[in-house]
Parts: C-alpha cells; sequence; structure tokens
C-alpha cells in the first residue's frame, strides 16, 4: 500500500477482513475486497437460497408472460435476453483466459436441471406509466428445472426481472448460465428512490442520461429528478418560449428539445422510472435573465448591474411561469413537480428601492415573508394545474406557510432534527443531505453514504411513514459527459440500497463484497461505474 | 450555486473574477471561468503575439523539414497534421450550431495572409531516444504568410510542434484555421516532468496507457514512470520468470508481454517520453510470493502464516533479482531505474526468528541498516547493469548509503525540509508529494497543485540544480480502465506547467482561463478530461 493519505490506509485496514490486527504493510496479494457471484443489490427483504443450482442457455431460454402482459413486458423480457446474452459473453471470454475446469458441470452433485421457459405471472393490467407508490413487490422462484416470477403489478414485474438477472453467472462451461436454487419474496422500504441530475452546469447529452436511466434500473432507483436548468444555462426547449434555450443554453445544440424530453421520459417510462422535472425559482433563474431580464431583480448598490432573484413584485413574472408550468405540466406526466426555492440570497432583494418601498406600503416585514408570497402564488399555480409540489428545505426552515402535501427535500444541516421537524408538522419528507455525489473524498466514499438511513431520526410510526424515501444527488459543477457515469456509479448504489433494502441490512462489509460484484457487474453492462474498494479487477 | 459544500462555494467565488464583492447567490449565466483561445499550455517561457494573425487549411498546408530529418519527425508531422484536421472538424460542427458571421475573415483588417507551409529547421542529427537532460527548446516564428520552427534536437521540435498545434483555432469559416502572429523562444524549467501510473492496483489495459502518453506529449511531459508491479498483482509478464505473472497477474489476460511493454516504449520514444521503469523492493512486493515465496519473509507470532518483504537473509534472492533486473534493464532502454524501497513495514522482519539470529550474528542493530544491506546490494547490482537508480525517500531518510547520484524521490511529510537536506546531501532530487492525483477533494483541486513549485525551498544554486523535477502520481486503488484519463486530466497539467514554465508564472486566475480552453483541447483531442474549474462547456 503506497503512497496515500492516513485515511486510506485505516479504510483499507478496515476493508481486510481476514487480519485480526492490521499492518498497514502486510496485505494480501489480489483484490482487497472479494467479490460475491450471483448476490443481488440492493438486497431483498427476504431470500432463500439453495446450493443446488440450474443451467440454460439463453438461446433456448424465453421469458413468458403467463396472464397479463403488455408492451412494458415485451420490451423488459428482450433488454434482460439481451442482459443474459452480455453475461454468457463476458464468461466466455474470461474463461478462455482461466485454466480449463476439469469436471463437466452436469457432472456436480448439486446441478439438478436445465430452465427454458421463466413464467411471469402478472395478476392485474399493466399499468401505463410508474408513479408515486406504484406497487413494486414480487415474487421470484426459481427451482429444480423451473423459474417463474409472480406479480401485482408489471413494475413488481420489472424489479423482479431485474433481481434474476442479478442471480444469473455464467457456468464456466460452453454457452450455459447457472442460477442457484432461490426463493425472493421482494419490496420495497421506500417508494421514493430517486436520482437528482444537474443538466445546467454542463450539458449532458441525451445518450448519457439514457445511460444513466439503465443505470438505475440495475439498481432498483425509481426517480430521475431532472435539475433541468439552473444560473449557469438553460437547456430545456420551451415552446411557448423558445427564446429561454435559445439564448440561455450554453450553445444552440447544448438544449433539449420536447422530442429529446420525451424519449427520455419514454425510456424511463418503460423501466419504471419517473421522471420528475425541476424548475427551480425564484433563485438559481439567472440564465432564464439572458432572454428576459425582466423576470428577474435589477440589484442595486453594490451589485449595481448584476441580476439577482425573480422580482417577486412584477406581476408578469406569475404571468410567465403559470404559462411555462403549465407547458412543463402537460409535457412530464409525473404528478410531482419541484419547484425548488433554495438558496434565495437576499441581498439583491434587499438592494432594490422598488423592493423595499413595495414591501414598505404592504408591511411586508422581511424577506421570508416576500419569498412565501412569491412561492405561495407559484404552489397555488401548480395546484391549480393538478400537481404536487416539492421543495427545497428553504422553504419550509423560512416557514413559507405550505400546503400540507407539499413534499419538503432535505439536502443541508442537521438531517435529524429537520426529518423530525417537517414529519412533524404533517409534511411528506424527501432525504439527500447524505447522499452528495459531487462531494468528493479520497477511497471508498460509498461506506459514508452507506451509513445513512432516512428512518435513522426519532419520531412516532406516523412521522415514518411520511418520509418518502430520498435521492442521490448528482451537481454538475464538475462533471460532464465524460465522467457523469464514473461518478455515479456505483456510489450511487450505496443509496440505492438504503432506500430499497430493510433497515436490518447494514453490514458493510457485506456490502462491501456485493458491491464489487455489482461495480463489475454494471461494467459488463456498459455502464463504466468504478472501482468502489480499492485494489481488484473485473474478470 | 445550488447544494455544495462551503469549500466549493469559497472557491467559486474566487473564480467569479469580476464581481468585486463575492456573494454566491448573485451570479452571471454561462461558464464560471471563460476560456482563452489559442494560449498554450504550459506557458512558454517567452512569447510576444500579434493581433494581426495568418490563416491556413490543413489539406493545403505541409511540415517540412529543411534541414536534418527522421522518422521521428516524419511521424510527428502527421500526428501534428491530424491534430489540425481535428480542431477544424470540431470547429466546423460548432459553427452549425451558431449564428451565421457577417463578415469574411480575410477581410478583417487584422488578417494578413495564408500560410502553406511549416519549415522545421532542426540543425543537428536526431537523437534515437529521450533521456535525462535531452534539450527541448525552440524558437518558433509565426508571421506575415510564414511559419518556421528551429531546434537543436528533434525533442525541441515535438515540444515546438505542439505547441504551434495549441496556437492554432478555427478561423470561424469554412475550412481554414487561424494563428495569432507570435515569436516563441521556449524551454522547460525542469527536465524530469514526469507522471507516475500504477497498474498493479489496477490493470489499465495498453491502449489506455497509449491513450496517456498522447495526453502527457500535449502537456509536454517527458516521463512515464511505470510503477509496473506490486502487493496486488504482477503483471510484467518476465521471459526468465514468466511464473511471476502467470500467478501473480489479477488474470492471465492482465499482463504486459514483452511486445506489450516495447509498443509501449516505442510509443512514448516518438513523443520524446522516456519510459521509466519502478521495481520496488524490498516491500510492496507480496505478488511476487505468490509464485516465488521463498523470496519473501515468512511472518511468524501475530503475523504468523503471512508473508511479508523480501527476505535480505536469503542469498537466493539477490540472485533473482540481478537476472530480472539485467532482463528489465535490457528491456527498457532509459538510462534510470526505479528501485522503490518505500514503506518496508519492519514487523515482519522482526518476528521472524531467523532474521533476529542473523542480525545478532552479523551484529546488525537496527532493522533501518538490514534495510540498508539489502538495497545497497540492489543498487550495487543496477550500478553493473549500467543503470541509474532512484528510491523513495524513506531510503535516504533511513539514513541507508547511497551513491552520490542516486536520486532520492520526494512523496510524503515536509517538502522543504527534505528538498534542503537531500540536495545539501548531494542528491538531484525528485517531488512528488504535492501532486498526488489518487488525493481526491470537491471541486478544482488542480488550483492547490498549482500552488506547489519545486524551488520553492530554501538553499544555494547548487542545491536547486539538483532538483531535477517533479512526478504527479496516479496510484491506481480506485481507477480503472474507465476513469483514469478522466482522473489525471486535466489534473496534472497543474503539474505540468509548474515543471515546465518560469517560476514567475503562478497567476492563478490567468491559468484557470488558460486551462479551461486546454480541458476542453484535450477533449478534441480524445482524451476525456474533467471539467477543472466548474460550470461551463466545450464547444
Amino acid at each position: 500500500m503506497k503512497k496515500k493519505g492516513f485515511d486510506v490506509l485505516v479504510y483499507l485496514c478496515l476493508a481486510i477482513v481476514f487480519v485480526a490486527e492490521c499492518s498497514a504493510y502486510i496485505v494480501d496479494p489480489g483484490p482487497v475486497v472479494i467479490a460475491t457471484s450471483g448476490e443481488i443489490w440492493p438486497k431483498p427483504k427476504k431470500q432463500q437460497t439453495e446450493e443446488t443450482f440450474s443451467t440454460f442457455t439463453p438461446t433456448n431460454f424465453h421469458f413468458k408472460a403467463t396472464e397479463k402482459t403488455c408492451d412494458i413486458l415485451d420490451l423488459a423480457f428482450e433488454r434482460y435476453t439481451q442482459i443474459l446474452v452480455q453475461i454468457l459473453n463476458n464468461g466466455r471470454r474470461n474463461r478462455r483466459s482461466q485454466p480449463r475446469r476439469r469436471s463437466k458441470v452436469r457432472l456436480d452433485p448439486l446441478f439438478s436441471g436445465n430452465l427454458v421457459e421463466f413464467n411471469v405471472k402478472l395478476t392485474t393490467e399493466c399499468e401505463d406509466k410508474p408513479y408515486q407508490g406504484m406497487d413494486e413487490s414480487y415474487v421470484l422462484t426459481v427451482t429444480n428445472g423451473s423459474a417463474s416470477l409472480d406479480a401485482k403489478s408489471v413494475w413488481g414485474v420489472l424489479r423482479g426481472l431485474e433481481s434474476f438477472s442479478q442471480l444469473t453467472v455464467y457456468s464456466g462451461e460452453g454457452t450455459s448460465l447457472r442460477v442457484n436454487h432461490t426463493v425472493i419474496n421482494d419490496e420495497p422500504r421506500f417508494s421514493w428512490r430517486g436520482l437528482l441530475v444537474d443538466t445546467s452546469r454542463h450539458f449532458i447529452n441525451v445518450d448519457v442520461l439514457l445511460k444513466i436511466l439503465d443505470g438505475m434500473a440495475y439498481n432498483k432507483l425509481n426517480v430521475f429528478h431532472w435539475h433541468i436548468v439552473d444560473d449557469h444555462s438553460f437547456p430545456y426547449e420551451s415552446r411557448r418560449f423558445p427564446e429561454l434555450s435559445a439564448q440561455g443554453a450554453f450553445t444552440r445544440r447544448m438544449v433539449y428539445s420536447v422530442n429529446d424530453i420525451e424519449n427520455v421520459i419514454e425510456y424511463a417510462r418503460i423501466r419504471g422510472i419517473r421522471v420528475l422535472a425541476e424548475f427551480d425559482t425564484p433563485g438559481h433563474t439567472r440564465s432564464w435573465g439572458v432572454s428576459h431580464p425582466e423576470l428577474l431583480t435589477e440589484c442595486e448598490g453594490q451589485y449595481k448591474g448584476k441580476l439577482g432573484p425573480m422580482n417577486p413584485i412584477n406581476e408578469e413574472v406569475y404571468v410567465f411561469l403559470q404559462e411555462l408550468f403549465k407547458e412543463v405540466t402537460e409535457l412530464f406526466p409525473d404528478k410531482y413537480i419541484h419547484l425548488g426555492g433554495d438558496e434565495v440570497g437576499f441581498e439583491c432583494w434587499q438592494s432594490n428601492s422598488n423592493i423595499t418601498e413595495y414591501m414598505k406600503q404592504n408591511d411586508i416585514r422581511n424577506y421570508e415573508k416576500l419569498e412565501e408570497i412569491f412561492i405561495q402564488r407559484i404552489i397555488d399555480n401548480v395546484d391549480q394545474l393538478g400537481a404536487n409540489s416539492i421543495v427545497w428545505q428553504e422553504v419550509y426552515v423560512n416557514r413559507v406557510s405550505l400546503p400540507q402535501k407539499t413534499a419538503v427535500h432535505i439536502w443541508t444541516g442537521d438531517r435529524f432534527r429537520l426529518l423530525y421537524s417537517v414529519t412533524k408538522d404533517g409534511h411528506p419528507a424527501l432525504l439527500s443531505s447524505c447522499w452528495y455525489l459531487d462531494h468528493l473524498s479520497t477511497g471508498g466514499d460509498w461506506r459514508k453514504y452507506y451509513t445513512c438511513d432516512p428512518h435513522d431520526f426519532s419520531g412516532n410510526a406516523e412521522q415514518k411513514d411520511l418520509v418518502l424515501g430520498g435521492e442521490a444527488c448528482m451537481w454538475a459543477e464538475v462533471v460532464d459527459n465524460g465522467n457523469i457515469l464514473q461518478r455515479i456509479f456505483p456510489r450511487v448504489s450505496a443509496a440505492a440500497e438504503k432506500l430499497w433494502s430493510q433497515q436490518s441490512v447494514k453490514d458493510i462489509e457485506d456490502a462491501a463484497r456485493r458491491l464489487e460484484e455489482h461495480y463489475c457487474r454494471l461494467n459488463v453492462r456498459g455502464i463504466p461505474a468504478q472501482p468502489p474498494n480499492g485494489p481488484g479487477f473485473c474478470a
């Protein structure tokens, strides 16, 4: 172990499980964490695995819907058939570089049959699109020569197929895969398991967004929170206000057309992933002002010449937003919309003499109150459009009076206290503060993410129920198309397991071994996930 | 600016140059750092640039050797022609998405001619391979319709061509490039400008190593320090001892054959990059013990069952290393070889009863002395093979008596004190401690690297002269083929400029703007460098 900071030494010592007492300079050759084989990430609720196994050949095997079916199922069958082929091809490629096995798989006393069919029993009609609170439970059974999946919803089928693909490994011989006899009874602990992707600070190409969605599906994540615009650029191409992106995007090519967005939503839909749009206001809107400076506050005094947050005393702003949000809620089918509301700097409002005058005349005593007026109008607006709103924690902390159903998104500060108080006040809560993927530290920082649980605050059962789940956040200051996938995966997997698996799943050394496998699995599937655990390799 | 740690806020505030007083929430739209256009990284020693410019079309332009020439020159002409085509293609692709320019380039009053030829005047015969202390100086002149490069050595020509390619940008029109009229008088401040790549903790494919060499050339780095083996794996395929990699590599495919290594050396050679091999002993050798456990010390007591550093009292070890180093010095043409010598844990030697007995019999009073005996024999050995040795600082700190010419590589601790004392004792010194690319922190940590200068220690001129230069280090605990290029580039560029440019080059905001351009330049050339400066884009 050479030339690294003490923190990594310590971490690697912790990771060397078999050394009773750790010496930094006495190490074993080979990978520092030995990967599991055929273990599932995130860990299912209940799983019984036998030592006996069946084999099958992808070309001589098919998924079959025995009750209900639909396009989502058909497409999933195609995708997972393709993944099985990838597992096979990767296995065969590696075998060539390894010593020849002596014994035949089918002479193994634990071998007990060949699978040719995988029966998918979906008991209710397919739902058309994923939604908050959808049923994602499934029962997966692989026994002697037979495999089946039972689910009440098409979303459960998707999750079950993912689990089946993860149980499956190369048999080591010819063109056959193997899967241990297993019964899984699974469902998520939290219904909202998201990843925020910021496409304003760097423009991320649509093909990369689709890869992110692939990776999310492999982690059973179900909300793609699209932080689509912000101060630095406005890549959303509005039909109503095309000048916003024509002037506010970094370049004319760095925009998402309606068609692009529909493609992303559709790609996500068939994977059981919701696409949640965020149009952050009144702060973080500087790029809107390139084409529409009148929407923003003209700073005066020391900030003269600058534009600040949206101008809350300009009626045009509300009209503009009403039209924009109408378009957005029509384009994005999800019931929820994220309204932002974070980090509103009051300096510019304070400096503006019209705002000062307005506040005096209307007896508005402080800027939190001014913000409240703004946010309440926006929330009322989207409410009329039939959408549920989500706001960043500042809106709540600044005591803006919020409808009970408005969800509060916690991203900084004391999460224990905030989760307690938001839910005490009856609001649904989302947690992100412990899963900031843009925060970097040396070594395997997934371990830090893995110690965070959205239920680790004091509060009664009712309060716990109000925690919808959480989201890992990929702010894009220092990621672009070339490194965003590597930065997200597999670090996001730590959050994915905390959100899906039972609270009792917290053995970090077990997780490390499974994550080592999962990292390699993602790479086999074309996601360039980075090494989570120190020295090692993917075969 | 949303949701980031305070450290990044502060950093971004610093980066917002035009805001007299920084408010985190009042920002400008667009990139946080505006890239330069046609500026050179690393900054040349002397450069005069006029506002007038010439244009040229790559297909109607050629490099021409007017005096000496050789294969290295011919190949460089091909490469740089290709790069000019890449600049053109990228420019044309972007233009399509931008508003059409009204005025013609050639109507610009600053336009003053078309280039068709680039004359390269190399005044002495080409040297065959790069070496420590080679001449890399050049004079580049682009004037009205004429461009030329003068150099005493082929290495200077390579550096000059790189500078010319960096001066060149798309004209904005048709198929023409433009270059401002410029005179550059350039040479490096330090002769040793390296990048260490660890291929033991993760195996890095040869094609990725070649990309790294490309990127090094674009930064005028000239030493590829190949930390080829270590505790975790032994990917070097020895002709004499093939079992070392057959058993000690992660897999049979994860080895570097003689052919692979020769390809890397040749690829580096024609780019003026030396390949320095490191075979670290007596510590960091655990993977050697997979096939040759007899080389290592059997630990006893609490470490029983483990193998420690090489066994210094086993004569076979020296015979083995003599044969291996003979092969290695024949394969790697560089005059220098890195012998390691770092982080030798004494616990295992202490625990071994034979070693204890041997020390008693030979009146060896401490383990530093035992290490000295080992290292001295190895140094004598490579000395007989005609090689110059380099050791990590521990060997020096532990007071091993070293030949004057042995270079000491500083990687940790107080660099000011160490540089002073190593050079005071008359040893050449290499600095790496401030350029550890595996150490991660949020945001643009190249700024931290940029504040480190190998001459910023007190010491006389003679001592300063003994500082050969330094190396950035890419230890591979958490990088693999999928993220190593992103992690190296452009962070290594900070070290590259500190090692090439004059000590007076330290304006960090100027560097930020040039680095923003350089990051995009690397991407145009196929190196997926990551964003160095926060929000922005490459057009």
